[in-house]
């Protein structure tokens, strides 16, 4: 069931994971229950530094929002491989949630959850694709534009 | 401990599911874990078309609301159905999730939000009823007024 | 694996419960399923009556965004306690959300979901701390500041 190759996936495809995210209050950046990993809200950061700060379609475009959605993924990735120990022990991405900062006229939502969505698939392939929720917010921690959210199964 | 009477009484309403929904990107719409279906955020479209487009309270009214909320619901029935074979397979609606375009000064979200409830309870019992999650939020995709997230465990 | 104190550490900080919370439509509190609990939307209301209505950055302080959380977030346990019986059942605190409605330029989102971490780390401790989601969105039930999700693994 396990499909153990998206290290190497990741090692072909070039991609680096930034340092492993850490909390900004009294939570932890992921807790498994079962053979699900729930994941703490990741930021567009690199080294704890904000990447991007502003709304997505007023003070960013769209291929910004979809480049801090990567980003913001790749922390995911990075909580992820410092709390199993290999993106290998991950079976499925269950849940995606993409939340766009924007303002109310803002349209191109997917397009922007699609640097979440297609980063995932680069590395854990078309099998594993998640369900996704896109919603537009009236604002993310700190400023930034774009806040994903995973949930995993994972090797139990 | 499933009641298996679902299909029975969409029959016994008169309720028509709409096309299955299908993936603006790089993703699904259900995926399975245990007995648990997580499905992606389900909007008031027919054959893939918006059928409501703006903020609830500004260029929708409540009543429009409830129905686009109804109608994204349906949409995630008619994933589920397609995903399982048979509604008859849901045990129980763990969590749905409504979320309004709407601007600050907006306070009608149960409103809304019943627009999925009441036809979930018509359809699954008040013996099934999910936890709810409801809010406003800036924006959702393609400018629909209303996004659901449903969460259920089924026959495992 | 459980730590069966959660009760003992809340007569010890003299916290008190308010009345657990009821629905605004057809949905219940919390909904089970398996070792997961699920929680509706808490809002920070005493006796059914809000305490504080408006954004958090406008109309509130962060003082009063962090005790909107808090209270949300007492809500939330009274209706756990309420669902099991006691909150010695509580193995994990898997996920909280915090929903803060604020404008765009809001920034100090961490320091208002703090009043909900730093109330459940008093309570289950350091070792039991959630992964946790934190956006600020346009309007929550109501006209109230803050709305607080969890899900729980409990005993099962």
């Amino acid at each position: 069931m396990v499909v153990a190759n998206a290290e190497a996936r990741i090692w072909e495809l070039g991609v680096a994971l930034p340092t492993a995210p850490t909390p900004f209050g009294a939570y932890v950046e992921a807790v498994q229950s079962g053979s699900l990993l729930f994941l703490s809200g990741m930021l567009p950061v690199v080294d704890h530094v904000p990447v991007y700060i502003g709304l997505v379609g007023r003070d960013l475009t769209v291929a910004q929002g979809y480049d801090a959605a990567r980003m913001a993924c790749l922390s995911g990735l990075a909580a992820v491989r410092s709390h199993l120990g290999s993106l290998d022990k991950v079976r499925t991405i269950v849940k995606l949630g993409v939340y766009i900062a924007a303002e109310s006229d803002f349209r191109e939502h997917p397009k922007v959850a699609d640097g979440a969505s297609d980063l995932l698939k680069s590395i854990f392939g078309t099998d594993r694709l998640s369900a996704r929720i896109v919603l537009g917010v009236s604002s993310i921690p700190l400023g930034m534009p774009v806040e994903v959210e995973l949930v995993l199964e994972i090797e139990s």
